[in-house]
């Protein structure tokens, strides 16, 4: 019977404790991607001559940005001449927002799982505007990056480092009684993360001048938070590791073609299918057609039993992503229907505590034909544009009946004998 | 025709604008304080054999933290003789929670209304536990009062100074989007409030460790904003003025024995009631029956538009005042049916964004039999001890009854030529 592991599943999710203990160049975290010129990307893997717009547009401007080309034209040869590799982010416990895309000079937030002990990165958000990780180019985006690298991150890395540790579980609580969803709206999170920081901040012996940029930098910036969530949830979701048996979803991602989902079951398998359009609010001057299809990775909130799973706790986030709040509860309300169970510690205020619905179980989803709603940004199709508005789209119901079949082909007992424990399920009984 | 008069009197207090223009010992801004030894103390006017125990207690511990006593016993006679003055809050355009008393070296904020060009006052918030404004007294409170008098209100003073002006109707509008509503919950407002000061509290010539002890205190502590909510509620509640004919409440405040009120159309005369019982959560080891009658001047949030009138918008409050967040909803949507209109800046996301109910006609309420609902603290009766609780409680009938008679005796012709416009007033035909 799946439920016995869907159980075990569900509790190794719910009780990470992700605590943000350090912010790094990625390099240093991750030596491939200095070493053999290496970029990381949102989502399933995929090969370059399927890079959508934004992502495409995002690796050029990286490669530009770490100066192994002088123009965003030749960064695009260098890509289809292989002299750069991409490999998904999740291959290496990193998640990123939109493209997802990491170069080693960016620097990085590393989050521990203290439950688990896994350690789960995420680059630092850029601002809001036209910005890399929407496919962006231009100074005004090698700017934006320039500051995180020269200001950001080394004031950000001494007044971590000081604090002994940010409990970002903690933070997210509170946020959902401050009416974010920890996907999409961050104005409690960010503020609770400068209160937090803060005291170990004025030790720093910077020039006021920084760290007042770099305070402004946090309260005022939108998606601040929005990398620290999901290095959060990546690390929560990560401890789920390979649990066969398990039919709980412990990936979901997207590289803006493709849609892909990994299951506790299959292990590293990936499931895809197409990403879909984003029915959302676009800015003025865009349509809902100039969008590219659902992209990121930040449906890992989603995975966690955040962002659109939570938005009954965020009513306010109507006016950002469209709908009603009584739209939003009602959608909150429908994925209870093909999850394990309530969240223990993610509760909604409005629904009277209530956990969120958490540990999306694909046989439910392909059972009832309801598919997880996401909360997500939209980036313009073309690459070097960005950001064009935001809304909800759904995961397509293939990427999950495909895994049940995988499932169901294989015994469990088989599948026990034959695949490999992820180190996150050490002391778990089998 | 009284509608009239009341669709002004609701559009001079809903286009208040708040702005925090300095902190500054109170005996600087009213001198009668330190000139003739007053007090000031919530409510209507009282003599000092009829105070309940809290505002008792508040008084004699200013009276030793001014030094004007010994003992808080020489205090109590000092008050009982007649050697210090006591007098409303609300006579001197000040508004203090709880026992509302404010002594000359106590530091108050000063908040102008914008578009009335009036002034309101309010002192800088102790702390949680054991504090003054709950009637406790000792070393511990001495202490608090100390922190604030030397290390928060200089700090404050400067940064504000510097900002060149906080707009606090700003900070409250994004803090009902963050579950707020601004009288028992503030978890959004201080940190909007604290990341808008900050970068001007980086300018600040003080020692770091000052500035960090007071970011700590202001993020840290629940109750920093309420002060800040009491005086631009004051502000903007003052611009209703005296308007001859209206029927809306411009001031609702209690002392702790008498629940007292003052309408638009009968100027400054207090109609005055019994105080209230409170019901609502504990703390450990004390019931609603140790709970001293309903006090302070903090149902100037309610007078409003926010308070109870915005529960609606904060469900998380249920678990510190008691109730669901279905009940708090139902109340919120009560006190439509007693107000003039929808406020046309605070409003509440989970309600499709509709503005509060503001504007309390006395009229209505003598008519429905609905009296306005309060979000309060609870003190424990006796002098001494301070806060043991919060809950929510209702404004006497009595009170709204009384003025109704008075409006009605009155013709509004001879009301308009007896009655003198309060300055606030200026500029509004007759």
């Amino acid at each position: 019977m799946p439920e016995r592991e869907n159980e075990r599943c569900f509790r190794e999710l719910c009780s990470g404790k992700p605590i943000l203990y350090g912010v790094r160049p990625a390099g240093e975290v991750l030596a491939i991607l200095s070493e053999s010129r290496t970029l990381l990307h949102a989502g399933p893997p995929i090969t370059v001559d399927r890079l959508c717009g934004p992502v495409r547009g995002a690796l050029e401007c990286a490669i530009v940005y770490e100066k192994w080309a002088k123009s965003y034209e030749a960064a695009g040869q260098m890509l289809e001449r292989g002299e750069v590799r991409i490999e998904p982010t999740h291959h290496h416990h990193f998640v990123g927002p939109v493209a997802g895309v990491v170069s080693p000079s960016m620097w990085v937030f590393c989050v521990k799982n203290e439950n688990d002990e896994n350690w789960a990165y995420s680059p630092l958000n850029e601002g809001m505007g036209r910005a890399l990780r929407f496919g962006a180019q231009g100074e005004d985006v090698l700017k934006k990056l320039g500051f995180l690298g020269q200001v950001v991150g080394p004031v950000l890395a001494e007044a971590v480092q000081r604090s002994g540790g940010i409990n970002l579980k903690r933070i997210m609580q509170k946020a959902l009684e401050m009416g974010d969803e920890c996907h999409n709206r961050h104005e409690g999170a960010r503020l609770l993360f400068l209160a937090e920081l803060l005291p170990h901040s004025l030790n720093v012996p910077h020039p006021s001048t920084a760290l007042r940029e770099v305070c402004k930098f946090i309260a005022g910036h939108y998606y601040f938070f929005v990398n620290l969530s999901m290095a959060a949830c990546k690390a929560m979701t990560d401890a789920m590791g390979t649990i066969p048996g398990s039919s709980l979803v412990t990936v979901m991602a997207r590289n803006g073609t493709d849609f892909g989902i990994r299951v506790a079951g299959t292990g590293d398998r990936w499931f895809t299918a197409p990403c879909q359009r984003i029915e959302g609010v676009c800015f003025t001057g865009y349509t809902n057609a100039d969008g590219n299809p659902d992209l990121g990775d930040s449906s890992v909130t989603e995975t966690a039993g955040l962002g659109a799973f939570a938005m009954a706790a965020a009513p306010a986030i109507s006016k950002y992503i469209g709908g009603t709040p009584a739209d939003l509860t009602r959608q909150t309300l429908e994925m209870y229907q093909i999850t394990e169970g309530e969240h223990p510690d993610f509760r909604i205020p409005a629904l009277d505590y209530r956990g969120t619905p958490t540990g999306i179980d694909i046989r439910k989803v392909a059972s009832t034909g309801i598919t997880p709603i996401i909360n997500t940004s939209i980036s313009h199709k073309q690459a070097g544009i960005g950001q064009i508005g935001a809304g909800r789209t759904r995961a397509p119901l293939s990427c999950f009946q495909e895994p049940v079949a995988a499932l169901d082909e294989v015994g469990s007992g088989e599948l026990r004998t034959t695949f490999n424990y992820s180190p996150s399920c050490r002391g778990v009984a089998s």
